[in-house]
């Protein structure tokens, strides 16, 4: 299994809106097949696994990551695939969740005598695909928001300046994050002030699906001529139902009116709205606002915190604008997954407690 | 020498204003006596070393942490010891640029025939004594901020509370740090905030020598009944000279005017003063203002950041106030030189780069 989880791990930055799934069919230590689905419309992982064993497949065990569906889809359904090719034994890490498959993939083999396992290293597949999870499950996007930071918790100068508080090696490892993202979410007022491009740029030999491009724009404020709006890649404006714009600035991007609560965009309305377009991990960068009015709805499931060893002082932004607190006990408590060193910058990937 | 450095490390909460010493005696991998300086006026570590070892010494070699001293001070000169004992050589880690050795222990011993080796090691050993020899070469104490901050780079809510920022064992670690310093300064902001006691509180097995606490206090702001001026460890509050306070509050503390610059206390002044009375390490606990008043300065030699995984958003209290900076290329550089996982904490021990 921890063979087929790495092979599920190589459709990190194509599958979507797919999960990543991997297979490996073997007689005891003997593999004889491996596969892994690399992108919506191609063959799913059992397909590649079962191709490459031929006739070795029967009477051997098949370990896939997630449960084989029972549909049709795309492509066939996979439990048919692995009774046809004669099976003995399916031992599967996850359940699918997804509505229609959800238990029949695994009823399906049973039915032709195929003896099944689950749960075999359950959780480390299940967070392969935290995000296929989270929109299947509780209909939203696993959301992970990026921060880049002082030492004492500032993102920017006073006067907005904050190129560059990490270094390159940070730098190039926020495109591997975007990369495997469904979404790259920001607002108006970070298009504003730095006019990103929020593309995913990787080296000429690795393959990637674009994230859509989400700006939060309740006033419809950002400029013509803005990167996010250069239709380079396929970018979704959400704007308040009152907002209007005369001039075709927007003429290259997807734009739609969202519900707002109060004067900021309704967020729970904007994940619903990204999880039925599909998407499965949104990757927020923003700025203290956006970022903080996401944690302070409890609507972030992961930090990735880029911490540079510099000092900025108490004039610099922010790291996070939260409501004040009254009481040490109302605090964010977050637990640390995961820290590595990257050049002289640490990336800490944390979740909320 | 690896294991003279760690009996050295042995005094390191007892031998102030002494350096940390530690001496093995050896034949070949054949050690012959073992010692380290405990306290001042106590023994040094050669002669430890050379009573274990007797008559064992002659022809040995002497591994010693730091340059065997050459004057009569409360102990008789090391120098001539080794001499009479018979050493044939003796390896040195670090010379002691004290004014009254300086060179002169190594002259004693080579002028009796020893074999005199230098430099092995020489890093650990100026580590290990890293306040002496600032004390010595640079006239000012090497001067250790501490602080304990939210991961957003936040000491404390708005309305003051900071108990606790951080875990037990992080707090448990402070008190170390606290034990093998010379000094402990704070301001009277943090004395009127918190009233803390600032002393050592260790296991019962553990000696030390109590560290000085220092106030700064320009005004004699600190109220009476304060913990600090309670008597119970040498204290010296530190103001300007214009100030004055008629009640008897300070009865029990040492009190003296120093230079004030503008509206502070002149920070060098402090570091010379307190150079001047025998402090190698200055641990600092304060707030913001003294905090990053010493980083202005330039005269934080280590930063020893507690870090709690908790957000307490922008309301709550910088880490550090410090003067606004108008380009990145003025951010303060830091490297990290360890780090550290105290429960859910971490504690990072950065240096000015």
């Amino acid at each position: 299994m921890a063979h087929a989880l790495r092979l599920a791990e190589r459709g990190l930055f194509t599958t979507q809106p797919n999960p990543r799934v991997g297979c490996v069919i073997a007689h005891g230590d003997d593999v004889v097949g491996t596969g892994f689905h690399q992108r919506a419309g191609e063959p799913h992982a059992e397909v590649f696994a079962l191709r490459e064993a031929g006739g070795s497949a029967r009477g051997a065990t098949a370990y896939v990551t997630l449960e084989p569906c029972a549909h049709h889809g795309r492509t066939p359904p996979c439990a048919e695939a692995l009774v046809a090719a004669g099976v003995r034994r399916v031992v599967i890490a996850s359940e699918d969740p997804f509505p229609q498959v959800n238990g029949r993939g695994i009823d399906r083999l049973r039915a032709a005598g195929i003896m099944v396992e689950t749960s075999l290293q359950r959780e480390t597949a299940r967070e392969l695909n935290a995000g296929f999870f989270s929109r299947i499950e509780r209909g939203r996007p696993f959301v992970r928001v990026k921060l880049a930071m002082s030492l004492d918790g500032r993102t920017a100068l006073a006067n907005g300046e904050s190129k560059w508080i990490t270094g390159e090696a940070a730098r190039a490892d926020v495109q591997r994050w975007r990369a495997r993202s469904s979404a790259i979410l920001t607002g108006s007022g970070t298009v504003l002030a730095d006019d990103p491009r929020l593309t995913v740029r990787l080296g000429d030999d690795e393959e990637f699906s674009p994230p859509l491009r989400v700006v939060l724009d309740r006033q419809l404020r950002t400029p013509p001529g803005s990167h996010v709006l250069d239709g380079s890649t396929p970018t979704l404006v959400l704007h308040g139902a009152a907002a209007s714009c005369a001039d075709g600035r927007f003429a290259r991007v997807e734009r739609m009116a969202v519900a707002a609560r109060g004067d900021m965009i309704d967020l729970h309305a904007v994940l619903g709205l990204l999880a039925g377009r599909g998407c499965n991990e949104v990757h927020v960068e923003a700025g203290p606002t956006l970022c903080g009015a996401l944690f302070a709805a409890g609507l972030v499931d992961e930090l990735l915190l880029y911490v540079a060893p510099i000092l900025l002082g108490d004039r610099a932004r922010p790291l996070l604008q939260l409501p004040a607190l009254t009481d040490m006990a109302q605090r964010w408590q977050l637990t640390l997954r995961q820290q590595q060193l990257l050049g002289a910058d640490w990336r800490l990937q944390l979740r909320p407690a």
